[in-house]
């Protein structure tokens, strides 16, 4: 039994039974970094500790479950396939790859501009020289395009916001926007974490589940609380609806 | 024994002994985060492993360690001081207050620009519009800063210079521009460590030690190893020179 546990933290036999047991899950997390040059670039704030933390609890209720992750300092989740990404073009590619899934929870925090013209060489201050002004366009949009209709498309599709302004009305117009079926909605605003400072490096998050069916509002919790919650939440839905599971890789390679 | 040795972890004791007990040195680590809006940055690629190596090894030295960190993963070096802060302003402003110092070491990787006007709400993707232009501002100097002649200057001004072409001739020329005494130039371009991968994930870093008497190669070293080495290269060149320690805080106090 003890070998069998570590056989799975280690990826070495199926994961463990539980309601998810079949199922494939695919979670972004962390940041995305946006190269500017070859020493600087733009990111955006995310420890990815909220997604390494639904990633990990996935896993705990069986669910097969890739992790494909920006850069974090973070340790894998036991029982999870990482995909290490910089580029938000990256972690889309990763996410195609990925596929198909029953799942997908798109926790990353992902950059919407990139750099237009990155530069090969490192970008030098030159004496009496204006400073540069960084072009930027739009990346590709890994929910939206996760969520499209279509045969590959998960069965629950489930994106986050990060609002400082009008949150659960932001939040609940990008659900729409984009296509998925329930938003997790948080304030990262300074005072928007229950007083807890904001979410970015604390170990507690207070979120809103948006679904079809209306919102809900969790009280503050820890990331790992929300994490299990959602999990739980993901299951029962799952089970509810019976929707068949998303074929295996082997299956999808003898359909193809 | 071990009480004390406890106890000099903990900086709640003087500083071992060694050749540079008395003396303050400031080293800065890390990159900076220069705010675009509350969940977007610029930052440079910087993990603050050598900066941090080479606070450590100063404090195994015997010196009184002031370590100004930008945002890393890493843990507190033992025996030193750790001030935490995010843009380059408050680098800056960390540094100056930590003077008066016998040894500046700038190891940062500190922003050459600052966002001009970052937005106090998250910038939204509107449909249709434009992606935005981000304007910049030139940074405050660190290292020219601390070099400049005065009488708060250390004794001894160590800058670091990440290039990706003409290595050692660019950084000879930042070692004049910015009046410091030694410049360690290093080649952050990916073939440039030894063909060990891009600096700024490997524990090994490949430098030029660049001072007023010429440039000396070192061979491809752990970040650890070069830290060791370069401490106790500071250390000797002070011994040399025979300089008289900087006042220490109290000192200072009862001279003002």
């Amino acid at each position: 039994e003890i070998l069998a546990a570590i056989k799975r933290v280690l990826g070495l036999s199926p994961a463990a039974p539980g309601p998810l047991s079949g199922r494939h899950a695919l979670v972004t997390s962390g940041p995305t970094h946006e190269p500017i040059d070859p020493v600087r670039y733009i990111a955006n704030r995310s420890s990815g500790h909220q997604g390494h933390a639904i990633a990990g609890a996935l896993a705990r209720l069986g669910a097969r479950v890739t992790l494909v992750s920006g850069p974090t300092a973070l340790a894998d989740p036991p029982g999870t396939t990482v995909v290490r990404v910089t580029t938000a073009r990256e972690m889309l590619a990763a996410c195609q790859q990925a596929l198909p899934a029953d799942i997908a929870v798109c926790a990353a925090a992902v950059a919407d501009w990139t750099v237009t013209h990155p530069a090969t060489h490192k970008t030098k201050k030159a004496a009496g020289a204006p400073p540069p002004v960084l072009a930027l366009s739009p990346n590709p949009d890994i929910l939206a395009n996760l969520a499209a209709a279509g045969p590959q498309r998960p069965a629950l599709v489930v994106g986050f916001a990060a609002e400082t302004e009008e949150v659960v009305a932001q939040a609940s117009a990008k659900r729409l926007r984009k296509g998925c079926d329930w938003i997790i909605a948080n304030d990262v605003s300074e005072a928007g974490n229950g007083g807890r400072g904001t979410v970015f490096a604390s170990p507690d998050n207070t979120v809103h589940v948006i679904t079809a069916e209306g919102v809900e509002d969790w009280p503050t919790l820890s990331k790992d609380v929300v994490a299990h919650r959602l999990a739980g939440r993901i299951a029962a839905t799952l089970t509810d609806r019976a929707a068949a599971p998303c074929p295996s890789p082997a299956q999808k390679g003898s359909l193809a």
